[in-house]
């Protein structure tokens, strides 16, 4: 079969499918997210996008979504549009997922530079088979007679035997309790789900007839600042939507530490509030994506979250006290299936809720599902993972061993700790250059700016820099005549936006303590970094590649991150911005059950180095606190 | 150690044991069951014994429960009273529980002919370690330290891992909830509750300290008539009380088959108050006991429960309904764990409950556990097993090889089906004989007669005929001159006790037609016997043993249930009856993890050969209806 390239707009991803693949999967396979109301009926008219290049002919009833001068433009529905040339398609705001590129910031290959990029087929797609945690299986089978009168659970799990495998099947007792009436009462044809955990197989739930074409999972990445959970069809494996929202538990602490200090109040109360504002987190999630999915919450019957350790242990109630100090020991670093209903979330009754494992106090579950999604330990060559949020959290390794650590970044790459700090959401300044003295920015949804993300504090760190504004220090130049210099109580700030520019009438600055607070989350990173590659005697260049994630939108500046020194100095090309990877990683870990293990050999098999009395890590720190990095010779490649 | 022998009256049991057993642990080993309202502290005076021959001396504190003349009679607290002398103890009514050696009816080997028989310590105690389903164990936890900072729960696993070997611990989410807490506030001193399953183990109760010493389990045979619960102290295995009551699913219909019809009505709402009823009587037993023993229900923590197929079904909640009916298919025939409270079964609410796994639809878990206390799959000899109930289902092989088979008896041997006829309880004639015209009965607890149970009816029917009463094929001899000889409306019985000796003042009688339905009863259970042996090519002349249960009570003449062609003509002396191997059976289960994994074996290996279409049966079953038999060479040693 013909292969065909489509690169969609204005993403500017490009993917490699079959010929007669539907626009809407190429998305799908292109980490494109479009609306989809109907589930690809082409009766909801939501998937409208436009083929700017290429010819493309759509399904003639999906004309009759648009005007005659749509139609010259190139307008089709994505659902009703199958791919026989190479296309360039654009996709305009209203049939993007909301805020899909921001909170998911789901991607496999870098975006870097803006360049065209090639999505092959997701790895997941490839690298396992697609067996989800929780399997429907329609069966027909023979009726009892004399010569074959096993019991009827029996002949289920004979069926089950010849159909997915000679596995044991535990039973539970509600699956059993009309089994007799509903094999008799139903010719023999039920959908069983199965359901696997973490010691074998199991039936959960036995429905008459076929019901297999109904069938979700939920993959959740579970973070301090933000949950995002991905509504999945089980039976293709594909993303059909995805919500995220702030992480309400901030009431109770921006932080993690502060959480876990609200949480461990001596009263013995704080526990369940922050568990209930997750879980609450998680079903307004769930009733967003159902409800514009147009699916009943009882067809979801699996999720999967990753969290960091402390996330994960608020979501299934465990108290977090005792990783908060030394010795720091959690309660669990794996975690029971349980059902999803035990702690209050809302899908079907006999639903489940697998939380992947974590590693250690401060490296989770997230950390687990990211070297699943990047594929790290399953490759002969050493790789290295870094996963940017209020922590780093660093993996280094390859099929063979993994080692890892975690260090305090700070919140400002998540937009706290700054000024004008916020998270990549429609209105944060993303990138940002100041060429002959004249500054640009561009806008997540190209909106008024409202703030400045983490990428965009990279892209300004390095612009100021780069243009003599600030030293290697990270000081202003203060003689510097410069009309955005400006002072507030002696402190010394610069002005990205006028007031009038932006969407609060205020305008957006960076001051000195914002950078000096960027210099340490930068620094703390880079000297983990190092640290842990020192300590398994290591040095950059052996790392075949290096993944970054983390929750920077869609877009990170490699080059820019290595020129202000949070990354190291080693060939772009190697460094891959891989988005949201906890997502990505829960979502495996829900479609493919040799993902779900790899988890569990992961989080055992993990070393992790505790970085916090490890005086290599101190040093490195320090020496980090300098633009790019007090050792220039690790930063060849630096431009100014 | 010197071994001594103690022999029990009246029931004339007799046990060796170790030099300085108390004399209730010998009484426990022999299967007597004596009071033990204060669990062996003696303070209840609840366990007076008088020893008639051997020297005794009990502990001084035990003698003021006891007048002068008492003590010169030889009365002690048999718990508070080392053996250190061959003893005869008699066992006086009051300190006998309550209908124990009628509800139990257990009894290791055989009791025939009233001779004195050595009880050996219990097989189950021996052929498996002690090894409960439920195990309770204290662990005392190194602290945390860095060095040493695995999780909370893998702490505990470890810690389990040294002390009941190298098992993965599955992990339930209530266990995890406090359990950070739980550590660090009892000084890192907990008492896990670890539980077996089908797959494996289980961490299913944490609690602070120690507190291994109250750990209880129950094991409940579930008969279609009858309901028995023994309480078994985890710690050692032993049975610290027994109670029965009459299965109230008699309410709802007397046999199994009726039973079946009523939960299957076509209004759907039969089965529920089938299953109310069999754990409200469950939960009655429960009551009763605690509260005799003085415990509390949350202290126990384990039920094992024995019952034929559609027993198991009921219990569980499961319908029935096609196990009636050809192709004769349960729902299920091996049951998962549940939590006893997950069935209104009031014991700790994480308590778990495991029905024995049945093999066939009218083969359940009581003949598994009959076979399991037998020893049949452990012997390389060939041994059968036959319980007798209104079945009778029949067990043959050894440890390589099993089959079996059901032939329906009738109630007869368990008191229904006749005039006079009764379950062997207080009253119940169970013995009797006519010699030289004289006729003379002894009654259960020698009270005054209220009928006759199973055991009596087989003594009765040889006395009748060895004395030529009646004739070979059952019917009277109607020219014979006794006085107790009567007629009722043509119908000829005999007079057993007159309406002056017995309770009621009525007559117990055993009629023409009474006799013929035992006759159907004894021919069905021996051409059952017959054909299952015809079927592998055996002959009774290979059974090396051939052990006999059923609710007979405690007694059962093995010589005059050959005699009358209920049992086959092999040297008694390989017969043994075991009484409710059912009960012993799930008693063993209970306390040794082997048995319970034995039973799965034992169920799945077991081959089922229906009779119900089988023509060699059927042609036995004919040839059965005569005394002894139609083809009186099978039966060469009966005297008559």
């Amino acid at each position: 079969m013909k292969t065909r390239r489509v690169t969609f707009l204005p993403f500017d991803k490009t993917v490699e499918i079959d010929e007669g693949t539907k626009i809407s999967e190429a998305a799908q396979k292109a980490g494109v997210y479009i609306n989809n109301l109907c589930g690809g009926e082409g009766v909801c008219g939501e998937c409208r996008v436009r083929v700017v290049r290429g010819e493309a002919r759509q399904e003639d009833g999906a004309t009759s979504f648009f005007s005659q001068e749509e139609l010259d433009q190139g307008f089709v529905l994505a659902c009703q549009t199958e791919v026989h040339d190479d296309l360039q398609v654009e996709i305009p705001a209203e049939s993007m997922l909301e805020e899909e590129q921001i909170m998911t910031g789901e991607t496999r290959d870098g975006v870097a530079q803006g360049d065209s990029v090639v999505v092959h087929e997701d790895q997941d797609l490839t690298l396992y088979p697609l067996k989800p945690l929780a399997r429907k299986i329609f069966l027909e089978l023979p009726e009892p007679s004399l010569e074959d009168n096993i019991t009827d659970i029996e002949r289920v799990s004979r069926e089950l035997r010849r159909r997915i495998g000679w596995h044991s099947y535990e039973i539970t007792l509600p699956c059993l309790r009309n089994l007799s009436d509903l094999l008799r009462g139903n010719q023999w044809q039920i959908t069983v789900t199965v359901v696997r955990d973490n010691k074998g197989y199991k039936i959960q739930k036995i429905e008459p007839g076929d019901t297999t074409s109904s069938h979700y999972g939920l993959a959740v990445d579970v973070g301090t600042t933000t949950v995002v959970a991905q509504l999945v069809d089980l039976r293709t494996g594909r993303v059909l939507g995805v919500e995220g929202v702030h992480n309400t538990q901030a009431q109770y602490g921006e932080d993690v530490i502060s959480r876990m200090i609200y949480a461990c109040r001596k009263d013995g109360k704080g526990l369940q509030p922050l568990q209930d504002a997750v879980v609450k987190n998680i079903n307004d999630l769930i009733d967003a994506l159902v409800e514009r999915m147009g699916i009943g919450r009882e067809e979801i019957f699996a999720v999967v979250a990753a969290g960091n350790t402390t996330m994960s242990h608020l979501l299934l109630g465990l108290t977090p006290c005792s990783i908060r100090l030394e010795p720091y020991v959690p309660t669990a670093d794996a975690y029971p299936q349980i059902l999803a209903s035990d702690i209050g979330i809302h899908i079907h009754p006999q639903g489940i809720l697998n939380v992947l494992p974590s590693v250690a106090s401060y490296v989770g579950g997230d950390i687990v599902a990211g070297v699943l999604s990047s594929g790290i330990a399953d490759q002969d060559a050493v790789h290295g993972l870094i996963d940017i949020g209020t922590n780093g959290e660093i993996a280094i390794g390859n099929s063979e061993w993994l080692v890892c650590c975690s260090a305090s970044a700070g919140p400002s790459f998540e937009g706290g700790g700054t000024t004008c700090g916020m998270r990549a959401t429609r209105g944060a300044i993303e990138a940002l250059t100041i060429e002959n003295g004249s500054l640009t920015y561009e806008t997540i949804g190209h909106a008024a700016p409202r703030g400045i993300c983490g990428s965009g504090l990279i892209d300004c760190i390095y612009a100021l820099v780069k243009n003599g504004i600030i030293g290697f220090d990270g000081k202003f130049d203060r003689k510097r005549d410069d009309p955005r210099l400006g002072w507030t109580d002696g402190v010394p700030h610069y002005v990205i936006a006028r007031a009038d520019e932006t969407e609060t009438g205020n305008p957006i600055v960076i001051s000195e303590p914002d950078i000096d607070n960027l210099m340490k989350s930068k620094g703390s990173v880079y000297a983990a970094i190092k640290s842990l590659l020192d300590y398994i005697g290591m040095t950059f260049d052996m790392l075949d590649r290096f993944y970054v994630a983390g929750g920077f939108g869609s877009y990170l500046n490699i080059r820019k991150a290595i020129n202000i020194g949070l990354l190291p100095d080693i060939p772009e090309e190697r460094i891959r911005f891989i988005g949201n990877s906890s997502l990505t990683g829960a979502r495996m870990a829900l479609i493919h059950e040799e993902a779900f293990e790899k988890c569990q050999t992961v989080a055992k098999s993990m070393t992790n180095i505790e970085l916090s009395n490890y005086q290599p890590y101190m040093d490195e720190y320090v020496a980090s606190l300098f633009l790019p990095h007090t050792d220039r010779k690790l930063f060849p490649t630096v431009d100014y």
